[in-house]
């Protein structure tokens, strides 16, 4: 029974997604949706790709809050279209919800859309919202063992960040074990390792994004 | 509609929620709900803190995980009571789960529960799984916005435990920021601040534990 009600939302998603991707194609705007748990660095790593991407490409961003607008108002000093969604209380985006609010962004005139998720390492991985590429981020301080633990996020994304390895020094952490751990889950999911603060792997990261925007 | 079956299923958890709060309390077991972000160090926590309290007080343990038996191993491995609970995808622990796994412990022998939920910022709060106290737990590393973009969570808890404070000084975090939103959406929350690296902090947490459970 309980299965059934899931079942049924997820089709419907399923469904609304796939407009959105129709949609934003014959717009030709490439979307990326980043999901991470909470505090992660979603946030700090768009502002980062943003400064580093925004004279190249235009970029337009969709923020996801259970409630705020910290976030939003962050991104909007960037000087780049921005809207913030709400969610009042759900754990995740879901389809409709971008369905709801991309008449909001000019995208005759965007490229590059980034859609942050809620904080979550769970629920997020669940529902498409009709982006190209799922973009997961992970900090090192949560340790080597969270692909195991949280398998979907990571199965269902094409690329995983992993974030502030200017901690590493003063962590436990053995990295190379959280890339075997991740690629056991995933052995397709491209990785990069990265620190906002240092800017280490930035270049890495948006050299893949342009590649992924213009492809020979 | 869906606001129905929301509300359905909550009535329905709070019911069993209630009966697992009696049986607790007619064996006498004193029950904490522990839940935070994936890695913000839950099982540490409880590693340390059993460490520190399994010579004077019976404990037991639930571990809650999507997937996996790693964290029950090595509360296993201290050699007090632990039952795993794997949700196979669900991103929360609920009432029903706990009362399933219940005749599993030894309540008779046990004054002190420890349910360790599913790492989640988000879903683990809106479910009562029969508990005398939520306590949440934060890492310095997510930062001091948490309370405001997730509030949840904050007012729900009794207790705040903010954990690796050993990373402060290579972090930009303004702990004394972070407090105060943390008293914003819940002046009542009871905060330590813990390192289980480090083990400063800890023993303020383990006395408050036990003036609970043995109330003068």
């Amino acid at each position: 029974m309980k299965i059934k009600v899931v079942s049924r939302v997820l089709e419907a998603n399923e469904r609304i997604a796939e407009e959105n991707r129709k949609l934003l194609k014959d717009k030709g705007v490439f979307v990326l949706n980043l999901m991470s748990a909470p505090g992660a660095g979603k946030t700090s790593l768009l502002i980062k790709t943003i400064e580093l991407l925004k004279s190249r490409v235009a970029i337009g961003v969709i923020e996801g809050d259970i409630t705020g607008t910290e976030d939003a108002e962050r991104i909007g000093a960037l000087r780049v279209p921005v809207v913030q969604i709400n969610t009042g209380g759900a754990c995740h985006l879901d389809a409709n919800m971008i369905n709801t609010v991309l008449q909001e962004l000019p995208l005759d005139q965007i490229r590059l859309l980034f859609i942050e998720n809620v904080g979550n390492l769970v629920c997020p991985a669940e529902f498409n919202v009709g982006e190209d590429m799922k973009v997961m981020i992970l900090s090192v301080t949560e340790g080597e063992d969270k692909p195991l633990k949280y398998p979907l996020m990571f199965q269902e994304s094409q690329v995983l960040l992993i974030n502030k390895i200017d901690l590493l020094p003063y962590l436990d952490i053995d990295i190379e074990r959280l890339v075997k751990n991740s690629l056991k889950v995933n052995p397709q999911l491209k990785i990069f390792t990265v620190s906002c603060k240092s800017g280490e792997g930035l270049s890495q990261w948006t050299d893949f994004l342009l590649s992924k925007i213009n492809p020979v």
